[in-house]
C-alpha cells in the first residue's frame, strides 16, 4: 500500500512509519520536515498537499495541535487552535481527501482518549477528540469505498518523558502505532480504536 | 429557583418554559423575541447577558445552530456555524456564565444522540453534538460547586412535522423537557443525559 502519514516525524508518527514501512510505501509528512509538507491549520495547503501526491491507498494523520491549560485560563486563541488545527485540519483531511484515495482505501485520524477519559485542563483538548469521534462515525455513512476511523491515543510515555511525568501508567509510542496499523488493515469503518485495547 | 433558558422561544425551549415555570421562574432568552436578547454566536452578546441578567440558579441552553447537509456539499461556512453558534456558544455560555451561577447552581447544554447515533447528512451536527459532550465531562472537573450536563434529545415529533416527516419514531418536545428538569433537580455532573431515557 501506497500510505500518506500526516504528522510523521512526530513522536507517534515516527513510531508508525517504523511500524508500517516495512509492508508499506510511507510518504512522510511534516509540518517543516518529511517528505512534504502540509499546514493542517490550511485547507489550501491540504489542498495542494493531495494534489502534489496523488491517489493513495491509506492517509493517515498523527497531527493535530490542542494546547492544555486550566479552563479558567484558557483562550479564544486556544479553542480555536484546537478548532482550526486539530480537528478542522483532520476534518479537512476527510473533506479535501477522500477523493484521492484507492477504492479499498482509508483515512485514519489522531483524537485521545481525553474524549471519554478526561483530565483536569483538558478540555479543549477533550471536545476536539470527542468532535472527532463523532465526526468519523457519521462521515462513514457518506463516504461510499473509502473507510474512516479515529485512533485515540492515551498518553505516550515518550511525551510523558519529555514532560517530565512518571512513565508508569504510559503506552509506548511503538505499542501505540499497533492501533494504527489495526485500523488500516482492518475492516472497519466509523469506529474509534482505543490505543490500550491494541497492545 | 431562578432560571435562565436561553431559547425558551424555540420548539424544545417552549416545552421547557412550560415544565419548569410551575415551580421556578423562568427568564425567557430568544434571538429575537423572550424578555432578554443573546446572539450566541457572538461572545460580546453573552457577556451582556449574564450582567443584564446577574446572578441565577441555573442557565439551560435549547439553542445552538447548525446544518444538515451531505457530506459531499456541506461548506466551510456549515462547519463554522456549528462550531462559533452551537458548539463555541454554548461553550462559552460555560466560559462565561459559570460565575454567574450561585452555589449548587447547574448549567445545561444541549447536544443531540445524533453524536453516537448518526445519519447521512449529519456530518458537522454529529461533530459538533460529541464536541460538547467531551466538553461537558471535561469541565465538570474544573467547575467547583456548578455541575454542568449536556441534554442529548432525539428527533423531537414536532420538529418531524414541521419537515414534513413521518412522526412515529418521534419524542415530543413536552417528553424532551422531563431531561432537562432531571439536569436541573439532579445531582450529576459531566453527563450527556439521553432524552429517550427520561420518558
Ligand atoms: N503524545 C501523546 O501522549 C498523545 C496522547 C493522545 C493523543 N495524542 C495526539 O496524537 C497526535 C500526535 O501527537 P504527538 O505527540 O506524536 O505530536 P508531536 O510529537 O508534537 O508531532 C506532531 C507532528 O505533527 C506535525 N505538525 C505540527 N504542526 C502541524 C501543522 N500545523 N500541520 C501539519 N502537521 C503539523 C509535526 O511536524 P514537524 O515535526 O515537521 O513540525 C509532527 O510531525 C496529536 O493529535 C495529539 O493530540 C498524543
Ligand atoms: N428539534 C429537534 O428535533 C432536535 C433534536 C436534537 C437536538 N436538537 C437541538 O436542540 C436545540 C433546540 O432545537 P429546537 O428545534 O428547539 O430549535 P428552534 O425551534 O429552532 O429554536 C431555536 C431557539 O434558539 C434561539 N436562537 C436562534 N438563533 C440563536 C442565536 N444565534 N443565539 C441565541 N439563540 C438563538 C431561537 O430564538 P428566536 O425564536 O428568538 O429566534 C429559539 O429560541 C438545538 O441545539 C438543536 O440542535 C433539536
Amino acid at each position: 500500500m501506497k500510505v500518506l502519514l500526516i504528522g510523521a516525524t512526530g513522536t507517534i508518527g515516527k513510531a508508525v512509519a517504523e511500524r508500517l514501512s516495512g509492508q508499506h510505501q510511507i510518504i512522510a509528512a511534516g509540518f517543516r520536515d518529511g517528505d512534504v509538507q502540509v499546514d493542517l491549520g490550511s485547507p489550501e495547503s491540504i489542498k495542494a498537499l493531495f494534489e502534489q501526491v496523488g491517489k493513495v491507498d491509506a492517509v493517515i494523520s498523527t497531527a493535530g495541535l490542542a494546547a492544555f491549560g486550566p479552563l479558567a485560563h484558557q483562550s479564544d486563541d486556544d479553542y480555536q487552535l484546537a478548532l482550526n488545527n486539530k480537528l478542522m485540519g483532520q476534518v479537512n483531511l476527510v473533506r479535501l481527501g477522500s477523493g484521492y484515495l484507492n477504492d479499498g482505501g482509508s483515512i485514519t485520524l489522531t483524537s485521545g482518549i481525553l474524549s471519554r477519559q478526561p483530565m483536569p485542563g483538558s478540555a479543549s483538548v477533550s471536545m476536539v477528540n470527542g468532535a472527532l469521534e463523532s465526526f468519523v462515525k457519521a462521515a462513514a455513512l457518506e463516504l461510499n469505498g473509502v473507510r474512516v476511523n479515529a485512533v485515540a491515543p492515551a498518553f505516550v510515555k515518550e511525551t510523558m518523558a519529555m514532560m517530565g511525568m512518571d512513565t508508569s501508567s504510559g503506552i509506548s509510542a511503538a505499542d501505540t502505532a499497533k492501533a494504527y496499523e489495526a485500523a488500516v488493515s482492518g475492516e472497519m469503518s466509523g469506529e474509534t480504536l482505543d490505543a490500550p485495547n491494541f497492545l
